[in-house]
């Protein structure tokens, strides 16, 4: 490990405009002055990627991918090189790369690339002259020299990436919120800020719509225990560390609740109950390049049964299309769709050790009246879809429920 | 030469908006149309290199020439990825490609680079597999992979140069102008559309204020021989063809004029007539980066003499500064500045085996009582410094003295 390197990321709000560029400045600033080397990865400014994509729409609905790279891989590239003037004019070297100029090398699936490796020669030689490097963020080259990127929220990925392969002390990810809490607070009052948090939790709570940090760069700075550290460019105060253990003994039992209101659930009705029925309605979903996520199946009556499975909102009509073929194939008779649907999560790596907290969450739900129409359970999650109307009170009943207005750490 | 080759090039006006961009795509699918094979190069959209521009001067007043070139060659990666999905809309395959991807290799010197030689590998490749070749202008990279841009204009200077290495049988430079004129149609009326014109000419209408064609790119035209059509992407009218020699048997003595008032004179007075006394001014103010136009040196009276000479005007404080030096060190009393002038030109090969041209020239001015300041003269121009106020009657007598507006080729 090199113990005095950081890398330090930027997102669009954190670099939106000149004021904001020389705030960035003056983070990484304070780095230097403490002695610790830095490679800042930048996003792109406020909603430049938006607007260049809506230049494409402009002109083809259906922007072949590898040109949609080429168009909005430049954001990065201007805002890595501004942020570079920000540093000089205040007397320090810097130096911005893209992501082809540092070796980001990626498959060759273009706005969705897969970082294959990174070669960390360049940005290594420049740090040892005292440089602050400064990459564009969410996007690589593949082996031809074929511009990609990453993603939505693929700067994330650049910069987790890059401090893994560098072997850097920690990973910051300076964005528009503090850190991350117990709930969103603008849905739960009382919602904490959480100091520590695992990599586990984190990613159940990213995955459950806690839209803090993508998904794919917790995975990788899992993959490489590399700690990550969540806090706002805009008050400085201190954030969220994500990482592989938390320092506690004993674990909360539940870190954070999150809500959902973006899937629509699909139930297919009266389906003979034989082996393998399930898993070729699945496989003929994933063909289709539709990720499903709860699926529940009841018990069957008189060898028929329901099942129902809950698909993102904007996949829905592609999802019936398929449903209804599945549905004709194998003899079921209906295809129900339900958009009016919430989702509500508690999330623990604490859970694991702790028994009943299903149960505690059920009853609470309950208590308060509100009907639980599914329910999906993993090794640090317990999830409830209910009516979407309803949505907000579970999340809010199930905060209180678990203490997690009083949580201390 | 590869017959049926051409270089496209469409600057910023061409490619400003989604309507322009889609007009630009249908003018190269008529080339694809008449079995063409078409590389296109592109500015960046309109003003866009202006905002960028402007984007890092709010950050620095000085902003590295490194950065900047990584800031501002990303517009014509925009509009590349644009023309290409336009095509990709109407039918056609297309290839985005910036500099380095197409092995534009360039000097190191940021903003202002010079192309060293271009690898046409990977564009022969595309043009062979029957795609249209998309790059985007004004830019390439130095051997490490730095990114360069080729100073103002340098979008001609990239279809030049890749029309001149893949043995083009054309570069056609769209514009929004219709092509190259007998004097600028804003100030004299009657001005008539060359349908051809040499290198020659077009250099020194170039240099002397005809602002259609950036200089190095006549200048590489020149060097390897390659026609050059000049035209509008707005009207498709017949645009001008710059070539090595025109076809006609006489040549007409002038073929345009042109009017400056861009450049401010300065006069060193009193300057000691000694050997090397001129030679050691010059070399002073090249050291210093001051490009000098015309230069007059009096006879001397007594020993003494007054050596003009003009400079452009952005540079004029820093040529004063360097000139009172210089005066100090060789003795001379004074340096005076003059910003109120204007310099009329007239351009011709013809000139070359017509004499009296300059007598002619001269003989109109005095009749129209414009006294004439300074003279310079090439084997195919002549160049005369007037007080600003009598600029532009000065063009329009002397396109009228010449027959410009009865010109017919």
């Amino acid at each position: 490990m090199r113990n005095n390197l950081y890398v330090l990321k930027f997102g669009g709000t954190s670099v939106a405009n000149r004021e904001r560029i020389e705030e960035v400045a003056k983070i990484v600033i304070s780095y230097i002055k403490k002695g610790i080397n830095v490679v800042c990865v930048v996003s792109a400014m406020g909603d430049t990627t938006d607007r260049l994509i809506s230049l494409a729409k402009e002109i083809s609905p259906f922007p072949s991918e590898r040109e949609m790279d080429m168009l909005i891989s430049t954001g990065e590239q201007v805002s890595s090189a501004l942020l570079a003037m920000a540093l000089h004019k205040k007397g320090y070297d810097a130096l911005s790369f893209v992501g082809y100029q540092v070796g980001i090398i990626t498959d060759t699936s273009h706005t969705q690339a897969r970082i294959l490796k990174i070669e960390t020669k360049k940005i290594l030689d420049a740090l040892r002259k005292k440089r602050i490097v400064i990459v564009a963020g969410f996007q690589g080259a593949t082996e031809d020299g074929e511009i990609t990127t990453l993603g939505r929220g693929g700067s994330d990925l650049s910069a987790v990436a890059l401090a893994c392969c560098l072997k850097a002390e920690r990973c910051v990810i300076y964005t528009d919120v503090e850190g991350i809490y117990t709930a969103d607070p603008r849905l739960v009052k009382g919602a904490k800020k959480l100091r520590y948090i695992t990599f586990d939790e984190m990613l159940e709570l990213a995955f459950l719509g806690a839209q803090v940090m993508q998904v794919r760069a917790v995975e990788v700075a899992k993959k490489f225990n590399m700690p990550i550290e969540v806090k706002s460019s805009f008050t400085r105060k201190e954030g969220t560390i994500i990482m592989g253990k938390t320092k506690f003994i004993e674990e909360p039992e539940v870190r954070g609740v999150a809500l959902t209101e973006n899937e629509a659930k699909l139930t297919i009705c009266n389906v003979p109950d034989k082996p393998g029925i399930a898993a070729s309605i699945f496989t003929e979903l994933a063909k289709n390049n539709i990720n499903v996520d709860m699926i529940v199946q009841n018990v069957s009556h008189k060898k028929i049964t329901d099942i129902s499975f809950t698909v993102p909102k904007n996949l829905l009509s592609k999802a019936e299309k398929v449903s209804q073929k599945i549905a004709q194939r194998i003899g079921a008779t209906e295809v129900l769709s339900d958009c009016d649907i919430a989702k509500v999560s508690v999330v623990g790596v604490g859970m694991r050790s702790h028994p009943g907290v299903a149960a505690k969450c059920f009853s609470a739900l309950a208590k308060r009246k509100i009907n639980i129409e599914m329910i999906s359970t993993s090794e640090i999650s317990i999830s409830c879809v209910v009516r979407k109307k309803e949505g907000k009170k579970a999340l809010q009943v199930l905060h209180k429920e678990f203490n997690l207005d009083r949580i201390k750490k």
